[in-house]
């Protein structure tokens, strides 16, 4: 699933020619040295994750010791772009997921594996946001993570944006909803956005959805683990495609 | 969550007095000293999980070197009896949850999380089987732990067979199964049975199941993450009892 780059010069080259193969940069930070200063700097500006490691993990991931303080995991899966998502759809009534910044690759993969479970027509990323599909991932997935189609995107108000134009509708869970997700009607074009694990969905992505849901909570804890959440949605979807 | 007893005689005393308090035991294995011995058999006549440990993840269990080998984690739930959940039910017509193997403490908590939510009457654990309440499982439970009824029995088998007396229909989710997990009348007092991660339920549990329903697949994975199938199963029960 994961290629390794390492070294300074190689991951710098890697970033000015193919920035979207990474998908984590991970690097020494405060050596002072400019090279890898250039490396935050450039992961910055192109939205590559990166995250701090201390010399032995960089050893664990480079699988050597010549990492020079910097190594990048390189992504071999194969991301559709999105209008190809769109003008070929493997439902007559596409279902599309959008996880927009989850951090815990354990949900990312659970629900890559409900997505696929269901037949849904592609789960979106937000680049630079959320758990790199790392090795995590795919196993948490069960393997669905090699079947379904996966995109990544630059811009989530522009993804959003050209889904509402191409006459899906943007439907989220939400807490403080008025209505049940059980009331709305999936069986038409849908996007499913699922926000991030503990701070839900932003002000400005709950703007972009045509209906906020509320999954009924009867008990004291005020939300549920987000991959149980997407599957809750995912099968009502589901159930009501196959009535 | 967990309070910890350490040192070969306080371990061997707690499982002559309180075994059932006991979540799970640590110790180092193969040192021939005859009262861990003692601890490993006394720990399988009373069905107490072992674990083994290292000396240094011992002194972090225990906080201290003094551990002689071997610590016991004990539990601060309050476990409710069967009888008890079972004369002051939740709902009218009661729904309870059994785990009688999930190994993966996260699976745990968030399945405990989700029967929190839908008010569920109790989640049923078997003792020596499966994860530990412990810290994770609370952490991923969101604090549902602490206010569901939680239930540890000793056989599941005979578990099963007093709630099919007291009336309640036994479900549980089977790839193989005919009937579509939507077309079972899920309002009447009923338990849903969770198989283990992997391996699923045994031939014998299936046998005592009035109902195996199956969650439709439509891709290519062959199952759910089982936190997910559960969420699916216990949202099913709330929405047919909300209409």
């Amino acid at each position: 699933m994961e290629d390794i780059v390492y070294g300074r010069n190689a991951v710098l080259e890697l970033l000015a020619s193919d920035p979207e193969k990474i998908e984590k940069i991970y690097t020494q930070f405060n050596t002072g040295h400019h090279k890898l200063k250039e490396v935050l700097i450039t992961a910055r500006r192109s939205k590559v994750p990166v995250g701090k490691a201390r010399l032995e993990k960089l050893g664990e991931i480079a699988g050597t010791t010549k990492h020079q303080g910097v190594c990048a995991l390189i992504s071999t899966i194969r991301y559709y772009g999105l209008e190809e998502i769109l003008d070929t759809p493997r439902n007559t009534n596409p279902l599309i997921v959008i996880l927009p910044g989850l951090n815990d690759p354990h949900n990312v993969g659970a629900i890559i594996r409900t997505a696929e479970a269901v037949a849904a027509d592609a789960v979106i990323l937000v680049e630079g946001k959320g758990s790199p599909v790392n090795a995590t991932v795919h196993k948490a997935s069960a393997g669905a993570a090699s079947h379904i189609r996966l995109c990544k995107v630059r811009s989530l108000a522009a993804c959003l944006k050209t889904l509402r134009e191409k006459g899906f509708q943007v439907v989220a869970a939400d807490m403080q909803a008025e209505k049940n997700y059980t009331d709305i009607d999936l069986r038409q074009p849908s996007v499913l956005l699922m926000g991030s694990e503990g701070e839900g969905l932003g002000a400005r992505s709950r703007e972009q959805c045509d209906s906020l849901v509320r999954i009924p909570m009867a008990g004291c804890v005020e939300s549920l683990n987000v991959s149980v959440s997407a599957g809750v949605l995912l099968y009502e979807a589901m159930r009501q495609r196959l009535v």
